[in-house]
């Protein structure tokens, strides 16, 4: 039976990275093994909005629909809905009184039109919201569930996993056994992921392979269906190993861990700490690496040296080199790395130097021309040299992920237990 | 007519800023006046693609279907809607030499499955690519128009502004007269938005104003309709110096303009510069100045002084300072921009120290709460202390945007003139 997400108001038209209530339910679902079959956005026009409401609640088994509260979106959703599925809206005095604490707690008198937030469904079951004012709410008809919850991602994702995901794994939505998998790949173009797992996909013809790839890197979801859930669990087993031993250490991580977090955490267990030098990716790999909670513990510092002053004085490069080789060079790279990580007195020093574009390029030195160093206390300091395609953004967002996926990839093959000791030997220089 | 955007293909699911082919194109559509009426994903399932594919050509007038060309979604769509339309697949040669070319270009044979990118739809439009090797294709039927596009955003805003905007604007699509403006917003709650505009949106009953808000900031669209464009753009006016008149200097800018454009053009106009200093935000603020090309102009460094040595070291900042008043607080914040401002010899410093959470917040410090100052060279040095809601990655977005809109409200305030010669008097310093 089909699910469905229904996402109402005008969000899909702004190109931003976070508050995507639709990717945080589709993934927890996934996680969960259910699939989404559709997904539709609707502007908020009550018309539009009614038909799309009906067709779903026709077709789908499952429904998500998510409205934001702040545009008055999630009201008029609310309104919606319980006219097609013929309930009415009471007043809710408990509710009420939350929102009108929220409001004096800012000092400030509830707005009249403030009041239709507390309005609740007949016959709905209201799904609290711990960190928030506005409660979802559960319908249950004869051949559907209906879900209606707050368009604020981090709510709702709270709200999904104290009310829904629980009894999602008890079948109550589930039919037949299905699980999924998602394999994150970083540094290998997806046409080539795709040819090594060519073989794979004819083999495990049941199996559904899907990818997901972006300027960054390659998710991989594989999904199995069959009897039973140890089934279809060893069945995942078995492609998963398969396809980690196809791709070998490009695979990064799993679900949803970010490739920042698989180093944060590769740092962490090493005791291991990391400084960086940033000339045109401009704080992309400081601003993801510092995104994770607890990231003082390994990063150390990060300097965006976009003038040559900047990387004469905070990195300690040598003007000669710059002049000599010119500020995006490999040996301007490697002193950047090795300036930072003696000046920062830290495990690895990590550095990028680049032309972004889209002016700025020769032909000896063209648009997307990036390299990367990596100075440590394991032998001499790495670089590498690479031609990125795409937009300036794309450059700079590759250059950093790229940048990351070295350091991962060079502390992998550390062997694990040399590490504390010549960590501590640095901290005593 | 209804206008519909179908996206094909598993991208809806990744929690991504860009490569955000539907915002693009409804973006694109909005600015020449064109609403958008359903948006859809489906997953590339052949039976669900086909039902929603049918389901467009029926109710809409004008469709854009865009799906994914490396993970295959474009092929299946082009066969599944070349079916639907009741049209039949050729081999285009010259498609085809372009593609060997690329694949030839990399050092590499083309593999016998890419062939199929090489098909083209009989009887319909086929649209170059002028960035890309795979074209698009405009099918014309009685009563409707379907837009096919490869779904690289990047490739296909190229394609849209040469190959659909300019039809558009002839009315083949358009019917009556539409106008829209975006205006966008920036520390102000979009409550007191809303209620600032209240009046507004009674007078006017007959224009809608919508709202699209994030962590960051507030979108409002105006959309006018009436008889002729004269009427309307004249209409559109009178609304939008309304709106500015109420909201005062918290509109930073319209259309597709982000916050760090119009502040990187107004270091640009007076030839002023910048540095930074951050702490809780760790990059962010860099990251989005050095997106904008040509910021070496005015974006002089930044420091991510995320450990206390580094605050010292690379900032000046005196350890009196910080271990009397603590890491987080006015006196850290001024000493950062101030020596930031200082080291690099910039018109202006800003910093941002602050605790983002989820650990390391106390009764009086608590996570949220961050301090932003801006040294320059007129006059004291100002700071501010914020409390802000939300999750660790919101606490820095937030902060990170009220940092730029607080150099651009005192780069607004000050007198156009003054400012070059006071910058010429720095770079003698």
């Amino acid at each position: 039976m089909p699910v469905e997400i229904i996402s109402v108001g005008s969000e899909y038209i702004v190109q931003r990275y976070q508050n995507n209530s639709v990717a945080v339910i589709a993934n927890r679902l996934l996680k969960t093994g259910v699939e989404v079959d559709y997904v539709s956005s609707v502007v908020g026009r009550e018309a539009q909005l009614e038909e799309v409401l009906r067709q779903a609640i026709e077709r789908s088994s499952l429904i998500f629909v998510v409205g934001g509260v702040s545009s008055g979106d999630y009201d008029v959703t609310k309104k919606l809905l319980t006219r097609v599925l013929k309930k009415r809206l009471v007043l809710n005095y408990r509710i009420l009184d939350n929102i009108q604490a929220q409001y004096t707690s800012q000092g400030e008198k509830m707005p009249r039109h403030a009041e239709k937030r507390a309005l609740v469904p007949t016959d709905a079951e209201i799904l609290t919201n711990e960190i928030g004012t506005i409660p979802g709410f559960l319908f249950t008809q004869a051949d559907a569930h209906v879900v209606l919850l707050p368009g604020n991602a981090h709510e709702l994702d709270v709200m999904l996993k104290q009310h829904i995901l629980p009894r999602l794994d008890s079948r109550t939505f589930r039919v037949g056994s299905i699980g999924a998998c998602v394999l994150k790949t970083c540094g290998m173009a997806i046409e080539h992921i795709k040819d090594a797992l060519r073989t794979l996909e004819r083999a495990y013809r049941h199996y559904k392979i899907d990818y997901i790839s972006d300027c960054e890197e390659t998710s991989i979801i594989v999904t199995v269906r069959g009897d039973g859930s140890s089934f279809v669990d060893s069945k995942l087993d078995a492609v998963e190993s398969k396809i980690r031993q196809k791709l070998g250490n490009h695979v990064y991580g799993t679900g949803g861990q970010t490739l920042e977090e698989v180093v944060g955490d590769l740092l962490q267990e090493r005791k291991q700490t990391v400084a960086l030098a940033e000339s045109c990716t401009g704080g992309m790999i400081a601003s993801k690496l510092t995104n994770i909670p607890g990231c003082s513990a390994y990063f150390e510092r990060g300097v965006v040296s976009y003038s040559n002053a900047a990387k004469i004085s905070l990195l300690d490069v040598s003007p000669n080199i710059i002049e000599k080789h010119g500020a995006v060079s490999a040996e301007t790279a490697v002193a950047m790395a090795e300036g930072v990580r003696w000046i920062a007195q830290t495990t690895y020093g990590l550095s990028v130097t680049g032309i972004a574009g889209p002016d700025g390029g020769t032909p000896e030195k063209p648009v997307g021309l990036v390299y990367l160093a990596l100075a440590s206390e394991q032998g001499k300091t790495q670089w590498h040299r690479y031609q990125f395609d795409g937009d300036r953004w794309m450059v700079r967002t590759r250059a950093a992920q790229t940048a990351l996926n070295l350091l991962r990839q060079h502390i992998e093959k550390l062997p694990k237990n040399a590490e504390p000791a010549s960590h501590d030997a640095i901290s005593a220089t």
